[in-house]
């Protein structure tokens, strides 16, 4: 599935993703309006709003960028209703031919990870018939659990063509609460890697150990040059993700927190291999609410869509002068 | 919400959660025939056979347990209708009264976090009318991406009267591979505690920062003497799990890992206080499959209710012996 992806980005000449996380707050009142008025206030009505909303802006951007990001929280929050929308906005993306990222972040113990990854990736029996339930073409993924966590969806990136992005160094302020933790090395010849003996006081951060895991997992499910196991690395980061980028050498890298959160193209080269690949990036709320930025009012609310597809125009133009495709 | 919690354990004299993690192989073939029989095979008809499956357990437990806790990705992987199925068993089990433990794991950025907590704990407004989607009393995070992902979650707590257990040491195999590294510990007086300076080679495993990390954020949501911040442990590390009981003074610890996981009641004392509260103790496939056990065989799969009430009792005796409330 990487491979595929890359194909999408060099095609497109744009390594983005555009983040479909509907806040209400972003959604432009003539939509809001309409159906209120159609369903009356429901969860049922919110879902509708939402799937409206995320057609607008699809329609708008599916030929600029490879992939979308749906964040599924944002969805989950209206129930049944707000998850219908996620599943019709996934279904929709895949129709017109965007990758689709689902940004989950679940992780468990093995046979909990398993049923995730089927949920997500894969394909579940019923009474000896396959089904997909939410068929997206790339997880996200927490790695606490370790291994036995991460492995079901390995299996599941095999044998159904899949991908995952494990968090590694996230975006926000308080990332580096246990992330950057300095953790004790383990001695040469220790017999057990967990032991955390103290090799004279040498140490990495936690985030590094984490990096070094995906580097082992990724090899696991190689998919030309690059794997189908990847990273989170937050843009907000960029001295981190020099260091996570020659870490994780076959691992793609979903870089969030552009824009909004505060990364900008400037910031991005260290993510990025020589060549222009490596790295993709996400942006939600710059891209899907832009027509909120006072750079793009001139579009107002009615046009929302039309604003989404210049700052797409735009952040590709910012990322490809600072890291572009060779 | 902790309160509530206790208060159940103490009527029901069993601190004990029932997890409802239905695997499609634990359900009796009478239940799965006559479903497909009628409604062909489908994810309506997976979301049929689960909840069926469901009620007839708790129909059977509730009135010997305080808690039950769901495990999502079991529903999440039929899609919306599994969904669907998860969100009739909790009602159910609300009808019921019992307290209903969401095993989601959720955890993200800021924003996001705040909606999966909205998702699973709080409610959410649709033009100006409040709705609750999921519903649930507790819910399990994530700790990986810190305080930023963990407090949405405390706020909904506070202003919903609800709780969460913290994943701290899980009951996995690998859960050591990155919850047991050695972190050096901070310098006293050191303004960034993240800084990881070296005090003289002295270093403390990654559950037990998460631990004293738990302890902090318990602070910021007591309800009489114990905080609706609670943490995961796995009966699997009892040392551990006396290690953590003394750091984190203010929170009940949910324990999975008895029975078929590998915990049995002897090592259970560990994860408890003294007088028999402080920890609640989580088996799933031991009592929802009981009747595949052999010791429950002679219930026969017609009966698999009648053995998971028996397999309950049998629980309930087997931790009273090693842990009773005093």
């Amino acid at each position: 599935m990487i491979s595929k992806l890359i194909t999408e980005i060099k095609k497109k000449n744009a390594p983005i993703v555009v983040g479909l996380d509907p806040m209400m707050s972003y959604i432009p009142e003539h939509i809001v309006n309409k159906v209120i008025a159609d369903m009356g206030p429901s969860l049922e009505a919110a879902g509708e709003i939402i799937w409206q909303y995320n057609k607008g802006i699809i329609d708008a951007v599916y030929d600029l960028v490879p992939a979308v990001k749906p964040q599924i929280a944002m969805y989950e929050q209206f129930g049944i209703p707000g998850l219908v929308a996620f599943d019709k906005t996934v279904k929709y993306c895949k129709e017109k031919g965007l990758i689709v990222i689902a940004d989950a972040k679940r992780g468990d113990i093995g046979s909990t990870s398993k049923a995730y990854a089927t949920a997500h990736l894969g394909k579940v029996e019923v009474a000896g018939q396959s089904f997909a339930a939410f068929d997206s073409d790339f997880v996200t993924v927490n790695p606490y659990l370790g291994s036995d966590g991460v492995n079901p969806f390995i299996d599941v990136c095999n044998s159904e063509d899949r991908g995952i992005f494990v968090l590694v160094k996230t975006s926000n302020p308080s990332s580096g609460e246990f992330q950057d933790r300095k953790v004790l090395c383990s001695c040469e010849g220790a017999t057990d890697d967990v032991k955390g003996v103290d090799c004279a006081g040498s140490s990495r951060a936690l985030y590094e150990i984490v990096g070094e895991m995906v580097d082992k997992w990724a090899e696991s499910s190689m998919d030309g040059d690059y794997s189908n196991v990847g990273a989170v690395v937050g843009a907000t980061y960029p001295a981190m993700g020099r260091i996570l980028r020659s870490i994780m050498k076959k691992s793609y890298i979903l870089v969030p927190g552009y824009g909004a959160q505060g990364g900008s193209g400037k910031d991005l080269a260290p993510f990025f291999n020589e060549d222009g690949l490596g790295a993709i990036v996400n942006s939600s709320r710059g891209i899907i609410a832009a027509y909120k930025n006072e750079k793009y009012a001139e579009y107002t609310a009615a046009n929302y869509a039309d604003a989404s597809r210049k700052a797409v125009l735009d952040m590709v133009k910012d990322i490809n002068e600072s890291v572009g495709l060779t």
